[in-house]
């Protein structure tokens, strides 16, 4: 029997506790939803545990590092750490990879667009004790790609331009929650709420950043072409609230595919020389 | 009397010693263009100084923030810094915000979009020295600004989707220098020429990058309009070499604005379940 939990209560005190998406057997998700504080925007950290295999997806900066290191010690061992999964290149995505790398062996997935800047976050001092870099990053390729889990694996999915223009997601089969990054963020609830419960009642929360950072509808309607063709039960984004259910995934997917945003949106007077 | 100097040489070892890019009473403009070590993509620096004034211009990640520190030491005392200004969010522009926050008072410029993201680059213990986050921040609007530099001032320019869904450039109007960050960015020159001297050979140390990372045509063509109203003597780059005098920019800003790019490109087989 497998479980499907509450998660990504906003506006509570730091915990560390996570809300768990999914277990079943020796598989199962965590959503880290309250160890940003401070001026920082809200930000979900998550872990994939399969046996002895584990994945951290978009751990962030130094921000939520040492929060999210002791965190994790409850379920895993973070020396062991498999994989870090980072969607994109942004300051609270990946920016702690020079402390993820020296304290654990973990190799770091990242779009091929981003491999050769993410050595700037590192110091020369750092980059000495790491090795060779290249051995500890996996470049994933435009098409994206399917890493082997143990026996399972995991699928990473091209999302490129939204919104950054090397962009990835993963979807894991067994749980089949899609780990959408930013798309389908929120930001602002307080209702302590997990999930998206009215459609309508949530674009509020979501329609300024999709319009804004989205670079374009044709990048939405492509995406979301592609997310139809797979068997997905929770969309769970990196900000805020999830979508769980055929019905409340497929009102997301139909409104992102209309939604005209990023370049749609722009004309000459938005490239003006300021007054 | 000004002067314009070579600048961007690759291939020699660091040095520390600046390129002069422009000088002329107390205002001058200086490059750094040898602190990248090890694996991490070439990155230029800038230095921008009037009178007692001073801007540094995307300092970049933990990579070069000592040899960057030491090196504007020969010219103004780093702890007296006035600004910082990141024309995005990336690990090469701005990751390095901790250390220069506490080590300085200086502030930071960025885009309105990547505000709330810069504090995930701070531990939550670095935060409490740097004091209210939101006092350090200066944040652009869209529209861009026009930031006074003693009794100049400098011209914050909208450069949206060129890659960053929120972008900006520097125009200096002393030295009429454009900062352009990625806009006419090449990878890979080791000719140790410091600026471009024949434009179709230099094409193909641009096209991949400029066809992948920017973000539609729509974005370079209405850039490049905006930026044929200015009085541009130069347009510098945060990678490689740059554009010096009204032929070889238009020669630049023609290209680049009949340049089929990002979301021009993409087809549906680009957003597909990997196989």
């Amino acid at each position: 029997m497998c479980e499907y939990m509450g998660l990504l209560k906003g506006g509570k005190p730091m915990s560390g506790k996570p809300e768990v998406l999914y277990r079943h057997g020796d598989h199962y998700c965590l959503a880290f939803t309250d160890l940003v504080t401070g001026q920082g925007v809200q930000a979900n950290q998550f872990l994939i545990v399969h046996g002895e295999h584990t994945l951290l997806l978009d751990p962030g900066g130094d921000l939520t590092y040492i929060p999210l290191n002791i965190a994790i010690t409850r379920y895993i061992n973070p020396k062991k750490l498999n994989y870090i999964f980072a969607s994109h290149q942004d300051p609270d995505i990946i920016a702690s990879i020079d402390r993820w790398m020296i304290n654990s062996g973990c190799q770091v997935l990242v779009s091929k667009l981003w491999d050769r800047f993410l050595p700037h976050l590192l110091s020369a001092h750092v980059d000495k004790q790491v090795g060779d870099f290249n051995d500890r990053v996996v470049s994933i390729p435009d098409r994206g790609m399917r890493l082997p889990f143990g026996d399972s694996e995991l699928v990473i999915l091209p999302a490129h331009f939204l919104h950054s223009v090397g962009n990835f997601q993963l979807y894991d089969p067994i749980s089949k929650i899609l780990f959408s990054g930013d798309m389908g963020a929120s930001i602002g609830d307080d209702s302590g709420a997990a999930l998206v419960t009215d459609f309508a009642a949530h674009i509020p929360l979501m329609q300024g950043f999709h319009r804004r950072y989205m670079c374009s509808n044709k990048a939405t309607r492509l995406w979301a072409r592609m997310v139809k063709q797979l068997d997905v039960e929770m969309i769970v984004p990196q900000h805020g609230l999830a979508f769980k259910g055929a019905n409340m995934i497929g009102e997301f997917l139909d409104w992102i595919s209309d939604l005209e945003c990023g370049v749609d949106r722009v004309q000459q007077q938005d490239y003006a020389v300021p007054s």
